[in-house]
C-alpha cells in the first residue's frame, strides 16, 4: 500500500481507553472532507464507512484510482449534497487506509503490529472519530450517517454523544450482530488464517495471505447480493464460450465475477485489518451494552432519526432495522423509517437505488430547513 | 481413509460414456443395502445422497463410526421403513467412499487421479447407479428418493429411465442450479484451491488441503441452516467464559461450532471429491437439457411424484421446487407437493422433522398399497 503517508491524518494526542482495557495515544486517524464547513458550523455530516470502506467516500480514491465507495450518495447535488453540507469521513481505527491499524509499525519491534494490535470495537472506532469534532471546532453535527457497519457506528455515536448530532441515518444495520453474521465473519477470518502466508498475523507486505483474503472477500460478496439479484444478473450465463468446459476454470460468469472481486480486493485491503474489523462487528451489541434494553441507548438524546432498510437485504434484514425503530418509538423519539424495495441486496446502500438516495436527500434537506427555521 | 477396500462394491464392466466425452469402464460403485428385497422384487428404493453423503444412509457408518447421514429417515419402522422396503444407496462416482473418484489410483501413474479424473455430471452419476438395478435384477424400482443433490439425481433418473420407478420423491432441490448456488460452490472450490497443500490436485494423503477443505465446509454449513435457526440455537451465546476475550479464539459458540464442523469433515472427505461433486451440481440444468422446457424431461414417464420443500431453506427455496411441480402439472402427471414448516433450513431433510418424515412415510406406504391393490 503505497502513498499512505500522503493521506490526510489527524494525530490524536489524547489517550483513548479501548474496550479491551488498553490505552492508545498519539495515533493517526486518516480522514477526508467534501464540501465546505459554513461559518455557523452547522452543516457538518460525519459519514461512517462499512467493513471494507475508507475515508474516500466520494470522487476518485487516490490510492486505488477508483471511484469512492459512496460516490452515488455523496457529491455536488447528490443525496448528501456537498454544495450544502460539509461531509467528513474517517478511516476507522483497525483499518488500513492510514488510520491506526495492524499494518502500522510497532515502534517497539520496528515491524507491523500484526496480531499484537489490540482488538478494537465499534465503540472504540466512534470514540476515536469524535476527536474530529474538536479538530474542526464543530459544536454539533448536522448528521451522522452510514450503512452496514457504518450504521452501527451511527447508533453507537448517538448513544455515546447524545447531544452531538441533530439527525442520524443508520442504514441496513443492526443493534446486535446476529449469529449468522458472526458465522459469516468467522468464515472470512478462518479463510485468512488458513492461508499459509498468514503466519499468525506477522506476514511481510510482499508475502501476504492474499489467497485467503480473496476467498474471504468472495464469501462476503455473495452475502452482499440477493439471490434474486444474482439470478437476474448472472443466472447460468457462461463466459464467452458457449459450452461447458468440463474443468475447474471459470465456466459461469458468476465464477469469474467472484474471482475478480477477490483479486482486486487484495490490492487495496490488509488481511489483518479484515480480521480486526470483522471482530469489531461481531462484538457489537448495543442492546447488551444497556442490559437488554436498547431504548436506554437513546434515552438522553433528541437526535432525529431516519432508519432505512432494503427488502432484499438478508444480511441485515428489515426485521433487525425495525428493532431500532421500535426502541426509539417506545421513547416517543422523532424517528422515520423506510424499507426500500430493491433486488440489489445489502449492497443497495452503495448503489444507484433512486428511492433510497431520494429518501436520504429529502430527509436531510427537510431537516436542515427545519433546524434553520427554528433558529430564525 | 482406511478400510475402504472393505466396503461393498459393484464393479461396472460395461463402458459408461460420460457427458465430458470420455468413456470409463471397470470402475467401482460402492453401495450399501438396508432391509430385504422381496420375492416379487417390487419393494426396492434407490436413495441418492447429497454433496457430502455416501452409501451409509442408516445405522453406523463403519468408516466414520458415526450414524449414517439419513438415520432419521431410513431404518426399521422409520419413514423409509426397512422392514417393508429394500433400500439401496450408492456412493456417487466422483465421491470418496469407495466409488470411482479422484482419490482412486490411476493405473497409468500409480498415483491418485487427482485433477486428471474426468469432470462428471449428475447424469453420469445416475447412469452409473442404474447398473444396480441390473445387478439386483430389479425390473422396476418402487421409489427413487433423495434430498438436495440427491433430489437432482431423482429428477435425472426419472428423465433418463421413465419407466423404471413407480414413485419419486425429490426433496429440497432444483431442476437448474441457481447463480447463488454456483457462487457458493465456487467459494468452496476456491477455498480448497487456495490451500498451499492442494498442489493443483496432486496432493499426498498425509499432506492434503485440510485447511481449505475445512473452510469450504464451514461456508457450506452456514448455508444449510436458516438465519432464524442459527439465532435461536446460538444467538450471541459465548463459550463457557462469560466475557469477550478480545482476541481471535472462538468467543461465540457459533464460532467453535463451525470450527468443529470443519475439523471433523476433513477426516471423512476428500478435497478433490468436493471439487468434482460441486462441479456436477453446478452443471445440473435439467431444464436446459430439454431446451428450456422442463416438462419434456418427464413426458415419457408415469412415475408418481411427491415433491417436498422447507419454509426456511434458502439454498433450494420452495419457489425452485415448485417449478418442478408446475412442469409435472402442465403434463397432468400424478404429483403431490408439500412445503414443510421448519426453522432448520436446508438441513431439514436430514434432521428429525416429524412433519417431513411423516409425509415421506405416508406417501410411500399409501403408494405401495395402491400399486399392490392394482396388481390383485
Amino acid at each position: 500500500m503505497n502513498n499512505l503517508n500522503k493521506v490526510k491524518k489527524l494525530i490524536i494526542n489524547k489517550p483513548l481507553k479501548l474496550d479491551c482495557g488498553k490505552t492508545i495515544s498519539n495515533f493517526p486517524l486518516a480522514y477526508e472532507t467534501y464540501g465546505e464547513l459554513n461559518e455557523k458550523k452547522d452543516n457538518a455530516i460525519l459519514a461512517f464507512h462499512a467493513l471494507t470502506g475508507d475515508q474516500f467516500a466520494s470522487g476518485i480514491n487516490p490510492i486505488t484510482n477508483k471511484e469512492g465507495w459512496w460516490s452515488y450518495a455523496v457529491g455536488p447535488n447528490k443525496a448528501i449534497d456537498t454544495k450544502k453540507y460539509f461531509v467528513i469521513c474517517a478511516n476507522v481505527i483497525g483499518g488500513c487506509m492510514g488510520s491506526y491499524g495492524p499494518s502500522n509499525i510497532n515502534k517497539k519491534t520496528n515491524k507491523s503490529f500484526g496480531t499484537e494490535f489490540p482488538v478494537i470495537t465499534i465503540n472504540d472506532m466512534v470514540n476515536a472519530q469524535y476527536h474530529l469534532l474538536e479538530f474542526f471546532k464543530i459544536e454539533k453535527l448536522f448528521s451522522v450517517v452510514g450503512g452496514s457497519m457504518g450504521g452501527m457506528q451511527v447508533l453507537q455515536f448517538v448513544s455515546n454523544f447524545p447531544d452531538k448530532s441533530f439527525t442520524a441515518i443508520p442504514i441496513a444495520c443492526t443493534a446486535s450482530h446476529s449469529a449468522q453474521n458472526i458465522a459469516l465473519n468467522e468464515l472470512g477470518r478462518q479463510s485468512i488464517m488458513a492461508d499459509h502466508n498468514w503466519s499468525n498475523g506477522f506476514y511481510q507486505e510482499n508475502k501476504s495471505p492474499n489467497k485467503g483474503l480473496a476467498v474471504a472477500r468472495m464469501a462476503a460478496h455473495i452475502t452482499y447480493l440477493s439471490k434474486k439479484g444474482l439470478q437476474e444478473k448472472f443466472g447460468r450465463k457462461l463466459q464467452e464460450r458457449d459450452d461447458l468446459k468440463f474443468g475447474f476454470d471459470a465456466d459461469f460468469q458468476i465464477e469469474s465475477y467472484l474471482r475478480y472481486q477477490g483479486s482486486v480486493f487484495v490490492d487495496r485491503f490488509d488481511a489483518n485489518s479484515y480480521l480486526y474489523i470483522t471482530r469489531a462487528m461481531d462484538y457489537f451489541d448495543l442492546t447488551k451494552q444497556f442490559n437488554g434494553n436498547l431504548s436506554k441507548a437513546f434515552e438522553k438524546s433528541n437526535t432525529k432519526f431516519f432508519i432505512i432498510s432494503f427488502t432484499s437485504d438478508w444480511l441485515y434484514p428489515t426485521s433487525e432495522n425495525r428493532e431500532i425503530v421500535i426502541a426509539l418509538n417506545s421513547l416517543g423519539k422523532d424517528v422515520g423509517f423506510a424499507e426500500i424495495t430493491s433486488d440489489k441486496g445489502h449492497d443497495s446502500f452503495l448503489l444507484d437505488v433512486p428511492d433510497f438516495l431520494n429518501t436520504v436527500k429529502n430527509f436531510l434537506n427537510t431537516s436542515y430547513k427545519k433546524i434553520n427555521e427554528k433558529r430564525i
